[in-house]
């Protein structure tokens, strides 16, 4: 350490106090796993004063409070506009003491009081029936980050930053959270931050030593390797590294101090000098004994310093009596007497050392992004439209229609900087080109002539090939009080089913916390999706992430399949605009047929589900009339196929009285109980009829349409197709033959399940099953569809039916 | 490049003929990219020459090609038993090509034979109906690998390596893939391989530079950085650069030599020095242009060396005549006429450079792991029994029973060296200690004192926490023909989501390739289930893989839930003994009440549902008798909470005939013709009656179960209490309560259903929902459950009616 030769970065007072606020967290973190009563200890302590279920994790605590004293100090000497992601699992206690320390936990939660009786409710609630998780989890002031799951600590910081210019986010990672793929690959945003107008991330990377079982991987390799590999990821590490608090504290200042600096300096350079050329950021390690000034052996295990520290070294003092006394040595070695008022409060000499008001890292506005955020200026959708004169005029490609909408909510945005699109170098892929119209992708490495879009002061974050980064960024970014668009294949956004959950749950539970304001919702839109992967195949088709989707509270996922160009405008324009969901768009890029003018894509899209009259013929427009057959499609493809076959049928079945029904909003079908969005019975029942055929063409498996519709009436006569896990490289209309989602086979379903249409419909059968052979062979000589599949346009031969 | 200083490692006639042999394999790939016909281009090219729809990836194919010439080259020198996986996304033209080269195509796919009709075939097949795909598919021969989605090529070339100590696996690393988390986190395997007892992994990371519209980071960061990353990471890094073949030829032969040179190095002296230091394994970073050799300019844009060289380079010779021309002089340059005989066969000078026999790395067996599995030496699962005398006698954890019993699959298994266990941190957490009573974890990293079961020949792979590498590593070990298990928090198996769907679809593939020999089942065994995270609480919760798992071909997939030790055994065993499946089982490790004795574990889960007659009280052994409502469960806790609320009616309602269905096997609820487990109709009826009603107490989401019976007869009586995303830090007992899964819920659900229970039920209702609240003041006072719930036993008040 250079302290030695340097003059000290603190005063011996003011590391003593620093130690014992330090120490008042330990305290408090101590007492939060096992203290029932008696929270000053003013009584010798007693077995009753002890929880019976003694659940929490001491490891990572210790550690986690020294980073949180010493950037209070930072905050304050340099009036920091500061934040702090708990990146290891289970550092609650730890975030709790503090904010309960700095005063926001009581302000939030004024029963949880500064003084004795406050103090013991502290203790109770931890990991407590009726009480408080383990982590920082939403219920901690200051958090955007649970650190439940692992692994996204790093991702959500600099999501977090982005466009935050003044905001410096602490991220604590640990070590073991170190090693998952998605953190590994995180440390990389550095090329994806302008210092000019982003904020920074200080990573501190705690380097305990342990996880649940093991040691970690970084803490067990060569010391020279471990900075090769900081520096290899463009990170600048400083090594604070120790176990005697008071070389620690020192330590631990001067280079907090000297990666503030930088920080400042780096700001400084890039937004006077405006020196353009990537940083190398600051970044700490801090090797300290996981579960740091508590027990040193017990039982003659070592604890401190091992893996045994990881959860509650003394695990059962109503069974070893001798674990209570050393309970009692391990909360007095803090020396509460010191640290708080006979009435429980902390001492004001120590108080005195948090940040006040907003810089409180538990009162930063920023971790309670709905603070900040601010409506999205949106262009009116409408202006987009495509024109329809009529259905099935060929459209070239949903998603690119979408394009200068996304492009001009950029552009609307740009001054407030509070709008971004997220991708894996998927956004021109997906349709979204129009927005290199506007700006570029954000990047700050390296650029060579015959780059495209490559500007550090761009607004789409799509050069990095990592969902988990797509995914971990906007989340950040809309924690923070700010909108996003991912754009992502249908298929690989499995890569982040995990992520997502994460995310649904921190809005289940923050919808119920009233202090809490609600954010913007994430937005998924998924194209490139599994019915055109003509050129990807096999591994490229998986619709299931609905399926994973529906699976979370219903009062916070929504999911739309528009099926034209105009209503994945209005859809997008709806979710832009929403608030504290998760809503999934699929939609294709593809041209396409388009199939509703504006208006009444806009109705179709409020409604969410809607018979399309021009297109039926029955007489669903009058209550009385019923059709023979419902025939239901919902996602692009489906409804294509969907038309071609009820052409079919109506040009060679013409008595037969068909109804086309079409779903947006996937949600209308489940039951009104179930999600707030589920149609009546009795409206559902007006749609569907009580006891016709239904044929429903489904973008997705099949099963999910069953499991969201197996209450209604007419639940019996459902008859769904969709994706059945069959696929390869093949033609666009091959890929719903081979999951009989065809126009052919969807015509075949409808005779099998109408008697009535007798011969005419048995020869149309056999001639379709013809058709599916020829076309067989047709697609193994020529390579792509029939003409007749190619050049199908809706109406050919029904102009005259249409309304 | 060091080779102008040293004696040239390639003769200039060695290095001319390689470089045929690489324009030999580029040709190959145009054609399969273009050609419709005219395949060795006797005539001129003409528009119908070419196929309609132009699919495929040139950019990453002729380095691919290169490597895959090279390393042949090293195969003969040094007699290398070696596989190659393909990294990057749709390098498939190069290994078809590669194989098609080296014979081994021809001999699995006759009729691709190695003359012009075979070639026309061959290009007509690539990317085209009823053809192959663009990726290493299951298709192509030596490929474990399709890399459709990207990521996982390091943890599949470890897996394959493990226990095979004489194999080295060439992984290319694409440098977009390079970007994915979990390829980031995989190069830390290094430090769980043991030079002695595993083979090598030579990791060849190509830097082409983009990926499908952007740069690669990688690429765009100093090459100063780039080294310490790799160096940082454990590696040897070699770095071969340029574009003139001739010189790059040189340079990667001298640098392939170096490398399989250190490797054997690092053999000898692990394993004759018995130098148990952890060597940093040499690896080569390959930068070549993307699109090398590809046109360099077309229509002013820039080509060869760009992101545009992805995909097609010359997209549409029909629409842009020119293209034509171009095409054809791309082609022409590689001179076929000097590489093929007029019969299309290649030279036999060029032929002799490919390796002979399972050499060649399209023949080697290692690729089909099939034809070198061994089954498993297994010891009877019986002798591991748990002793229940009785229903309901306290066990120590399902888990913890199985332990010995995997342990003794390890011991059994040590000589032959085909079975470990895979696990993030979590072996001993979830319950499989007794592992580490036989062997360590493989660890090859530094060891400190304290350290607990760490070993560099350890055979439990556990000290990663990171699930991507788990499944990576288990993946590969099992396509190359041995066995594993998989053990994980049920929540964070999510996490692997995608990777599971990759596996599903490559296990489809392959059973419908004769050629492919069936491999050992992905055994997922999910413990410290959604029921028991009370010390983790919400975060943690999460039942829904097998959601997404169903999802996957009825052929491959299988959920079991073992409802105490006895049926875990069982299962386990089946599970391990079975092929080419992925199985799940979901169990608790947490004390739990034990049902079956062995015997009638076997009985059970053989038939994988069936009814407790000890439990009922209906006359369900007789045909005719029917109870008055079939009580179901399937899960540990779900069984315990019925069989609770059983107790509860018998004793209360003694009148009721009560019905208890308990399932093992998920898919027997499943129609028979959706899955091959499926009961026939007539089977479930017999189960669930055609009219009572039916209680279900399910360990998952609700809705799976309907979405599995909604096409039964009694569907419409069927009632489904399970997880519905409610849940905190609580008591085992109160996250029953949070789901209405508990076992007071289950009686007012039955009382609901059966009006005849008249004013006793009324009466009962009552008293159970008192007894609610005041499970709830007592949790919120004492932190844990009532005495009555924690010491509730089976048979107390029932004795005299059990069997």
């Amino acid at each position: 350490m250079s302290a030695v030769l340097e003059p000290a970065t603190l005063s011996p007072e003011m590391l003593h106090r620093m130690d014992a606020y330090w120490r008042a967290a330990n305290y408090l973190s101590v007492g939060q796993i096992y203290l029932f009563d008696n929270p000053l200890l003013k009584r010798p302590l007693r077995i009753d004063d002890i929880k019976h279920m003694l659940l929490g994790h001491w490891g990572t605590t210790p550690g986690q409070s020294f980073i949180y004293v010493h950037l209070n100090r930072v905050i304050k000497k340099y009036d920091l506009d500061m934040i702090y992601v708990s990146g290891p699992g289970h550092g609650g206690p730890a975030v709790v003491a503090n904010t309960y320390l700095e005063g926001t936990y009581s302000e939030i939660y004024p029963d949880i009081s500064q003084d004795e009786a406050g103090l013991q409710k502290l203790f109770l609630q931890f990991s407590f029936p009726g009480g408080i998780p383990s982590h920082a989890s939403p219920e901690t002031p200051g958090s955007i980050h649970e650190g439940g799951e692992l692994g996204y600590s790093l991702s959500h910081s600099f999501g977090a930053v982005f466009d935050n210019p003044d905001l410096i986010v602490a991220c604590v990672v640990g070590d073991g959270e170190a090693e998952t793929g998605p953190l590994a690959t995180a440390w990389h945003s550095n090329k994806f931050l302008n210092a000019a107008t982003d904020g920074a991330v200080l990573p501190i990377l705690h380097l305990n030593g342990y996880k649940i079982a093991n040691p970690t991987v970084l803490a067990r390799i060569e010391r020279e390797e471990l900075e090769q590999l900081l520096r290899g990821y463009g990170w600048t590490p400083y090594f604070v590294e120790g176990d005697d608090p008071e070389l620690m504290h020192e330590a631990m200042a001067t280079t907090l101090d000297r990666a503030i600096e930088q920080i400042k300096h780096i700001r400084h350079d890039a937004r006077v000098n405006e020196n353009s050329t990537r940083p190398r950021w600051p970044m700490i390690v801090l090797k300290s004994p996981k579960g740091w000034t508590g027990p040193k052996v017990v039982d003659g295990v070592p604890i401190e310093g091992t893996f045994h520290a990881h959860q509650v070294p003394l695990s059962n003092p109503a069974i070893h009596p001798e674990h209570l006394g050393l309970l009692e040595d391990w909360l007095r070695s803090y020396r509460p007497e010191e640290l708080f008022n006979e009435d429980g409060r902390l001492k004001p000499e120590l108080a005195e050392l948090a940040p006040e008001g907003d810089r409180r890292m538990g009162a930063n506005p920023h971790a309670n992004g709905g603070m900040l955020l601010r409506d999205l200026r949106m262009p009116d959708f409408r202006d987009y439209a495509e024109d329809v004169p009529e259905p099935g005029v060929r459209g070239i490609g949903d998603t690119h229609v979408l394009g200068p909408f996304v492009r001009d909510v950029m552009k609307r945005n740009a001054e407030q900087r509070n709008f971004r699109v997220f991708g894996p170098d998927e956004t021109a892929s997906n349709g979204l080109e129009a927005v290199f119209d506007f700006t570029n992708r954000q990047w700050d490495a390296r650029t060579i002539p015959n780059d495209e879009f490559l500007a550090s002061d761009g607004r789409v974050l799509d050069s990095m090939l990592s969902e988990h980064q797509c995914e971990g960024w906007l989340e950040g970014y809309l924690l923070t009080g700010r909108h996003g668009l991912f754009n992502c294949y249908e298929a690989f956004i499995h890569i982040i089913d995990s992520m997502f959950n994460q995310h649904a749950k921190w809005l289940k539970v923050t919808s119920g916390l009233p202090w809490r304001r609600k954010i913007a919702s994430l937005n998924y839109l998924l194209a490139s999706h599994v019915w055109r992967q003509d050129h990807n195949g096999f591994t490229h088709q998986d619709p299931g992430f609905i399926d994973h989707v529906v699976n979370k509270k219903a009062s916070v996922v929504r999911v739309y399949f528009p099926p034209d160009a105009n209503c994945l405008l209005s859809v997008m324009d709806h979710c832009l605009r929403s608030r504290h969901y998760v809503n999934v768009v699929i939609a294709g890029k593809h041209p396409a047929p388009q199939w509703l003018p504006m208006d009444a894509a806009i109705e179709h899209c409020t409604a969410g589900i809607g018979v399309w009259q021009w297109a039926s013929n029955d007489q669903s427009g009058d209550q009385d009339g019923k059709p023979d057959v419902v025939m239901a499609c919902c996602g692009d493809v489906p409804t294509l196929e969907t038309l071609a076959a009820v052409s079919i049928l109506r040009e060679h079945l013409p008595e037969l009285k068909i109804r086309l029904v079409n779903v947006v909003d996937l949600m209308k079908l489940q039951p009104q109980s179930e999600h707030p969005h589920g149609l009546s019975d009795s409206d559902f029942d007006k749609l569907f009829t009580d006891d016709k055929p239904i044929i429903f063409a489904f973008h997705a498996y099949p099963s999910l349409i069953h499991q969201l519709t197996y209450r209604r009436t007419n639940h019996k006569n459902l008859h769904v197709r969709g994706y059945k896990e069959e696929g390869t490289i093949t033609t666009p209309f091959d890929m719903t033959v081979l999951n009989d989602l065809d126009r052919f086979h969807l015509v075949m379903d409808t005779i099998d399940r109408l008697p009535q249409t007798g011969q005419p419909g048995v020869r149309l059968k056999q001639r379709l099953q013809a058709k599916l052979i020829e076309h067989g062979q047709y697609i193994r000589k020529h390579g792509r569809d029939m003409p007749e599949i190619r050049d199908w346009k809706w109406g050919k031969t029904m102009t005259a039916r249409k309304n």
